[in-house]
């Protein structure tokens, strides 16, 4: 049996079809022709998803369903995109309108809600039922998996993780409060801190490696910060700082088994992992033995919506 | 039938008898013997459960079985107090001392757990399945009900809601660490505050209230408020302030139906209630649609602990 997983993102809608393990047996991508509407949108992506079928010679009554992660707020139960501003959609019955081309089962969820599902069911956290998957992108997105299923809320609009204020009165944030996690742990912050300090300190190493301040981006300051440049390192030291507070807040409200981190900033792999580890357990909550947090990287990479979204029907068997 | 609950404290233990409504039948007071050690105190516990269940003449075949809310940190599957300051135990098997009294399904959990279930179940939150409740008192404290059934985390040692640094780098915390929202939004901070304010301010109508500064408690500021006292009013905003950038953190990650909240500082009823909701519903997050979350104020009172108990097992049913 094959199950198509559909990575919807403002560019390109990637399908792919994916074995019972999770392996991608085969993958496609076509333009989102967003500015055509949402109706033509999803007819593409039926269209996609029936050609990869007949190239790779599946039979409709081998696949076992579509799941799609989508950008934005999403009314999961009914397969409803109710807002993207990526996308521009506004309350859009994505899995009805998919379902007139496919009459498969259909799910979509939030796409850092499936990678949260994927990289537990197939990818880094392959064994653990209960994790947390923040991705340190643009913004700050986050996942959460409990007894091996997703957690959405009310209405499948919880778990915006980026979304949690650590610094009240701190520094505005996209979603119109003041000093949430993402204006402090996302790339864009980073940046932001980064061009910061070299303002700041104008003989800083970064100078010389981003070239100009228009090239600074989310390596400049770690990279810096190994060569022992000291504005850098205060740069890091900061961002890995407010990271921490955020990743042991999420320790103590879910006291997940492992918290997955993603996103562009974890291509810094251990060097990252090691030093927010070591805050994590330094700042452990309470007695000895409450039971530590694995602390992960994403392994899925690029593939990570393709099977997040199939995992979205595969969480059912 | 007749569900037993017990209500564990450093000083009493209660234990009452309840229906399959959540009405309290009987129930019945003990001190709790600490200095005695962890085994005597779970005798007196058998024996007191036992002698109320003769006393009402309920056979043992009526009863379903007996839940416990605890202080500390708890082991809610194997049903054992792994840490608690309040009794000075560690890793005490509670269930299964209780069971050689008691040859009945026994449940432990945590003492805010189980009032979040109980309110849930039986209280001001009938008829919602996805809670968080919230208690404002000595700490800040959490518990949280998803589909119906309270979320533990990892060996029940979540929903530490209490813990969630909201200023990082802020008011010293009794977890270790800085900027908690209990180190903001307890009554213990609230005093702190008020006390602040008081010594900045020595023509204060706070000091005429309260008689002196040691006898301030969580009522000083929010009376004085009421009549107008501008050093008051200030300690009052903030404190608001705080609790609702904490209460917007567990709408963004829960998404849940409603917020209850319980303790001490609660008794403000009305006044705090209007003042917190206006402040979440102007932040909501998200686009229009995101669904609102209530916000209502506990109502079992010092039932809280008996019927949440008793919830642990008819949550079951």
């Amino acid at each position: 049996m094959v199950t198509v997983g559909v990575d919807l993102g403002g560019t390109n809608i990637k399908a792919g079809l994916v074995d019972d393990s999770g392996k991608i047996l085969a993958k496609s991508s076509v333009p989102t022709r967003s500015v055509m509407g949402a109706e033509t949108v999803v007819a593409d992506m039926g269209d996609q998803v029936l050609a990869l079928l007949r190239k790779q010679g599946v039979a409709p009554d081998e696949v076992r369903g579509v799941g799609v992660g989508s950008p934005g707020a999403i009314d999961s139960a009914n397969g409803v995109v109710n807002y993207s501003n990526n996308l521009k959609w506004k309350d859009v019955p994505l899995a009805a309108l998919l379902k007139k081309k496919i009459d498969k089962p259909i799910k979509v969820s939030n796409d850092a809600n499936v990678a949260a599902l994927g990289e537990t069911m197939f990818g880094v956290a392959k064994g653990y039922s209960d994790t947390i998957l923040v991705t340190l992108g643009t913004g700050v997105g986050g996942g959460v998996v409990i007894g091996g299923k997703l957690f959405e809320g009310n209405q499948s609009k919880g778990a915006e993780l980026g979304h949690m204020v650590v610094v009240a009165n701190g520094e505005p944030c996209t979603c119109g409060r003041k000093g949430c996690l993402e204006a402090y742990a996302s790339a864009t912050a980073l940046i932001r801190e980064t061009k910061n300090a070299m303002q700041r300190d104008t003989a800083s190493a970064m100078w010389r490696f981003a070239g100009s301040i228009d090239k600074v981006d989310g390596r400049t300051a770690f990279e810096c910060a190994k060569q022992g440049d000291a504005a850098a390192t205060e740069v890091v030291n900061q961002y890995i700082f407010y990271l921490s507070e955020g990743l042991l807040n999420f320790c103590n409200i879910f006291r997940p088994q492992a918290i997955i981190l993603g996103g562009g900033v974890c291509a810094q792999g251990d060097y990252l992992l090691n030093r927010v580890r070591e805050l994590l357990e330094d700042r452990n909550y309470g007695f000895e033995g409450t039971p530590k947090v694995d602390l992960l990287i994403a392994s899925l990479g690029n593939d990570a919506g393709l099977v997040g979204a199939a995992s979205l029907i595969l969480a059912g068997l």
